[in-house]
This record gives structure tokens, sequence and C-alpha cells, in this order.
């Protein structure tokens, strides 16, 4: 039988509009990693008597209980006596906790508050767990079949503490079986037609699941496997994501967590290869994109934002007739965008994009959303259209992300589009 | 006395590690506007039992519980059975709801299924809540003094749900009290410095309460005052923020919601000056921000990215001489990048930034975080030397950040720092 936990976060500030709560999200996918399902997840604010109450609702529906946060050295922590209410239990003052406690002021030289006492208290029964991180220790206390576990709130604290002295012990509980999840990445394809390519394939695997998430520019397979090690449930993602490559030959650009520029960046830089970009409507985000991954000065030479026809016949090469007759978002200026940004640079790829990102500025003939991309190399040049829907933002993520995967495909050698 | 609210997301999908719950924070932010207190927060998965012991829960502790999700026609869909059940009543089809859902599919030229007729189970007692974008139908429950809401789980369904039907009522409960909110936006200052010019004005205020959000490159004043009417409310505001920038003197660039690049873009536009970038550790970064803003083609001439020495010279006319004996990272550099970028351009002013944006790149005289920031324009040159913390991209992010307040600065006469 599957465990079922359930996830308490502790904090009036959590329920601000400021604020979210990450702890509950780290914590919902290591719990799922380890075989345990999470049923609800509740966010309280600092106040005993409703503290108290999503104790004790939590402890009369879930096997495992987790709460972050709240135990503190002020007035607001009420962590520890809410739960100690509801399991209608103690607390008790550790003096060897408090000792360490002490110990721990004086190593940095400071005189302890008397308040600070308070994170010595222990529910009846309860084992502390140490908190070298900081000074609130956590708690785990054992109620018939049901566990429940206190953890600080900083993530700083509460992550290496569940790494080291909660996670094995849940393992154990759930018998073994473990989660593992791989993405599947894919540029510039609609979620539909993902869809499409290989519903036949995952469909006729319950073990592992798979969830198609779709973004700008963007789609991702997540497989989902349980198995008795995590070998096993490795091997069972490789039988499937085998199959799936096979619907997608080529289109998978990445399943170890890089994204696309990381991807780009790396094919760059493994073969020595310089690149240069000419920008109109992306207006710099191609370069933004690319130059986040480090060291990437080593790839690329230069880049251009030329929104004026002027910059694009001074820099370029762009010519005015050309400019005069098809206009500056044209198939034939993205192509002479990138061969003269290349010819500039003296670089070994050049990418030229021009497009209409809206709001203002289309026409019936060019409506918002199309873009020109083209890629010029050695081995020629390939020019692409696209209309991408949405708005101003949308357009030019979604221009970036093409341009990037023309480059990924034109590195490898893959087709077109 | 404050009333105080539960919010209940219900659905299996809000606790995968991919999906947020974005109804929640809409709520949360609604109601904190309509004077009401969000105590807890739950999220729930599609179990009858864990369901009903949410909403009894709630249901013990909160003045008003929102629910929302569940409505559908699915096996999964549970909430109205789940909040009859926590309620002690029953559920009945009603016959006109019934009617209205088979007309709804007539309309769209569609066989109802058999399995969309609970969508018109209505709990004893309850006031139906049309949803004229979809199906699923919201409930308003009074159980003696409280009030419990079910509204269907797609923000495009519930959001103007809430908005007509659920918030005025809501309003009229809480005794009329409403909160306003205003964001006081100061860039490249630290946080401890903001702290320390303001917290003499702010802390004497109990109406409005302040907030301070740092975050990379940007501090936030958050100002949230209550009165008995939104006019009252926002001149609290207005007697805070008087005296706050009086300790902060040109140092807040917005209270309107605009972030820093389009009051640059504005700034720029009601002036008619153009504007020409050279960037190197940015990489595209300040272009991008500067050219998401709609309409960036009427004061951004060209930008350029110069990651060589080479492009820096051919471009913008930097020496060889100069960055042989400065090196490219220095204020010398950043001001030929800045004035060459501007006489290529011809624009009014030109912006030059250089910097070491790491992990690499770093020495001891240099070290990673090192930027020089170049302003060119009419009234001279303004060089700043900065070292911000953090990786590279919070590197590049805060340079950005910097050069726009550096432009901002400049457009209004302000001092340089």
């Amino acid at each position: 039988m599957t465990l079922r936990a359930e996830i308490l976060a502790v904090g009036s500030e959590l329920l601000t509009p400021l604020r979210s709560d990450t702890n509950a999200l780290y914590l919902t996918e290591r719990l799922r990693e380890l075989g345990v399902e999470v049923g609800s997840r509740v966010t309280v604010a600092d106040d005993p008597a409703l503290l108290e109450s999503a104790f004790r609702a939590a402890l009369a529906r879930a096997d495992i209980v987790i709460a972050t946060g709240g135990l503190g050295p002020t007035e607001d922590d009420l962590t520890r006596e809410a739960a100690a209410a509801a399991l209608g239990r103690g607390l008790h003052r550790d003096p060897r906790l408090l000792e360490m406690l002490k110990e721990r002021f004086r190593r940095y030289r400071r005189e302890m508050a008397p308040v600070n006492e308070k994170q010595a208290d222990v529910i009846e029964g309860a084992i502390v767990l140490p908190n070298p991180r900081g000074t609130a220790p956590g708690q785990r206390v054992e109620s018939g079949e049901r566990v429940l576990i206190l953890l600080p709130g900083p993530p700083a604290e509460m992550e290496p503490m569940f790494q080291e002295q909660v996670g094995p012990l849940i393992g154990e509980r759930a018998g073994g079986s473990v989660l593992r999840t791989r993405v599947l990445k894919i540029a510039s394809m609609s979620e539909s037609d993902v869809e499409q390519a290989v519903a036949p394939v995952y469909k006729t695997f319950t073990n592992p699941r798979t969830t198609i998430l779709g973004g700008p520019g963007q789609v991702e397979l997540h497989l989902t496997a349980s198995g008795a090690s995590g070998a096993e449930a490795e091997a069972r993602i490789e039988a499937l994501a085998t199959g799936l490559r096979e619907r997608l030959p080529g289109r998978i650009y990445g399943e170890d967590g890089r994204e696309l520029p990381e991807v780009v960046a790396d094919l760059l830089r493994s073969r020595g290869l310089t690149l240069a970009l000419a920008e109109s409507c992306t207006g710099g985000l191609l370069s933004a994109r690319l130059t986040d991954v480090p060291g990437a000065s080593r790839f690329l030479e230069r880049a251009y934002v030329t929104y004026s026809n002027r910059a694009k016949a001074e820099l370029l090469g762009v010519e005015a007739a050309l400019l005069d007759s098809v206009g500056a978002v044209s198939a034939e200026v993205a192509a002479a965008m990138a061969a003269g940004v290349r010819r500039a640079a003296g670089s070994a790829i050049g990418v030229g994009i021009t497009g209409i990102a809206g709001p203002d500025g289309g026409s019936p003939e060019k409506p918002v959303g199309l873009v020109f991309l083209a890629l010029d190399g050695a081995a020629g040049t390939r020019v692409r259209q696209a209309h991408f829907p949405g708005g101003r933002e949308r357009v030019r993520y979604q221009a970036s992300q093409a341009a990037l995967e023309m480059i990924r495909r034109g590195l490898l050698g893959l087709a077109s589009w």
C-alpha cells in the first residue's frame, strides 16, 4: 500500500501574495521519489488554534506528516506547542539541547537571549533531529502507525536535514519502491504535433507514466517510472525513451537537464566553431540567452541588434534596393543579415532574425508574429518562415528558440525542418 | 473583528511538482484587498475521504471557505459530494440547471454525455453561482455564521466569477474595510541602505504597514493601508509615501507598476531621444530588456554585443593601445565603448558596459563581478565602477539594472550616484 503524506508549511508570511512556499514543492518531489504520495499540502498562519487544528487534521488522515517552519525563538514560532497539543503530549526543555544552543552562541561570541531557550523544548517521546546549519533543531515523533516530523523553515537548513535524516527513514517505511523522472525536451514543435507523434508509444506503457508539458517554443515529455531500485526505474524509463526517440527522430534536443542554449553552446565549443548574430525583432534576446552560458565569449564573436534600416545597411551590407523592394521583414533580408554578420565577424556561422514582434507594426500581408530566420554557414544558407502566436514577449521568445533549434539542426546536419 | 478565510485548492494535479496553484495566490490577494485575512491555504488530492476531512477542518476554523476545482464531470471531480458530506447535507439534481447544461451542449452542437449530468447537482440550501464561461456552475452555502463557496478550477472561469459574484458579497460581510497596496521601486541600491534610509519614517506608521523586499538590482517598498474606503486607504499610503520620497530623493523610480525598462523607455520617447548600446559582459541582456518594451524601435537605433577586442576596435573605435594598457575591463574602455557606439549610431546617448560576469575570467585585481558602466551624451560622460555579488546570471542582471538606472539618472539630470 502506498504511504500517504501531508505537508504543513507554517508561517503567516507564506500567506502574503509576495511569498511562495518552495519547501512544499521540494518535499513533494522528494517524497514522490521515495514512492510516497502527497495527499494534501497546507499552509497555515502563525496562530495557535489554527495550527493545532491543522496538525490534528493532518494526523487524522496521513501516515507521514512533515511540518516546516515555526521552530525559531520568537513569539510567532508556535509549531512545537501546536504539535504537542494536537498529539495530546507535553513539552519538556532538554538540558543537553539547551547546552548545545548556548555553546553555539558562544562559538559566534554572542550572548544568548533567554527567548532562545524555547528552541530546546522537545515533545514528549520525540527524537531530536540535529540542525548543524542553524539554531532550531527538528523533531521526529512516532504516534501509533503515524510519524510526525518537524523541520526548520530555511531551505538551506531544511533540505540537508531531510536528505540526511528524514529521507532514508521514509524510504525504508515506504518499502524501498523508488520513483525516477526523466525529462525529454523538444524545441519549436507544437504540443499537439508532439502528442500525435508519441501517443501510440507512450500510451502502451503504464510504468513509466508520461506527462506532456507544453510552453512557448518548447515541449517536454516527463517520464516517471517506479521500481524496486533506482536502476530498475531507470531501465523502465530507457525502454520508453527508446521508443519515443524513434517517433521523433532528431527532435529531442536533450534528456540530461540542459536547456537549448547550453546544448547549442556545447556543440559550438566542442567543434571549435564561432557564431555571430544579427537580430532585429528579438532585440538581443538570442544573444542574451546564449551568453548566459558560461564561457560564451569563446564562440560568440559579436552580435548586432539592427532595428533601423540604416544599421542593417551599414553593419550588415543589406542593400537599400533589397529593403525597398521586399521590405525589412522578408526571407531575403533575413538571409542577407545572416550572410552579412558572418562576413563582418569572420565567423563560421551567421544568424539573421527579422520579424514583427508586435503589438504594433503588423499588416494584413505581414501580421504580428511573422518572423524570418536565416542560418548562413559553409554548407550554405537556410531560411525559415514562422508565424508565432501570442504577445510581444512570447513571439520574441519563440523566435529565439526557433533560431537556437535552427543552429542545432544545422550543426548536426539534420534536415532543415 | 477581521474575518478569516481558508482557501481549498482541489486536484491531484496540483500536488505534482509540475504545477503550482495560481488560484490560491489570486484569491489571497483579492481577499486581502477586501480586508479578509487568509488563515490557511490547503491543496488536496482528488480523494473523497481526504476532501471531506479538509472541508470539515476548514469549516471548523474559518468564517469564509472558498474551494476551487473538482466541479467538472469526471469521476475525479468530488468537490460537491465532499462539501455536502462535511456539511451533513444532501445533494439534489437541479432540473433547471440540467436544462441549461443541455442547452449549452446543443448550442455547440455536441451530444451531452450522461456523466455531465452531475454538474447539475446542488448542495441542499445552496445558491447556484452561474458560470457563463464554462459548464461547471459554482455554489454558495450559508451554514450558521459561516459561508462556503465552491468555484471551478480554470482561472478564466473562476476569476470573473469571484470578481462579479463573490467579491462584493464578501466585501459587505467584511464591513466595508478595504486594503490597498502601493509598491515603491528603487534600483541599484542595497536592501540595507534602503532600510537604513527609510526606517525612521515607516516605523512611525502602523497603517500603512511597510514590507521591504530585496532582489537582484532592485528593492521594493510595499505599503499596505486599510481604510473605510479605497480613497481613505490611498490617502494613508500617500502620507507615508511622501515621507519616504524625502528620505530617498530621486531614488524611487516608480510607483505605478512600471518596471525600470519601461520607465527608461517612456523617458526616452517623451523626449524624442535615441539610444545605442555597446555591451560586453551583459551580452545583449540590456538590449533584450529594453526592446521587450513595445515600440522600442523608436528609440533604440542599434546595439552591439562586442565580446572580442577585435569587435570593440572595429565597431566602436576602441584603440588597441588602450585595450593593451588598461585591459578590456576598465573605466577607460567602458567610456570609449559608450562614446564609440554613440558616434557610430549617431544617437543622442551611448552606453558602454564591460566587466567580468564569471564564473571564469576573474583575477585578484579584477575579480568576478567587477563591472564598469559608462553613459555618453551631450552633457558629457559618466562612468561608474561596481562590484556585483552572486553568480553569472545575477551579475549580468544587476549590471543591466545599474545601466538602466544610470540612463534614468542622466535623463533626469540627477546626481551620478
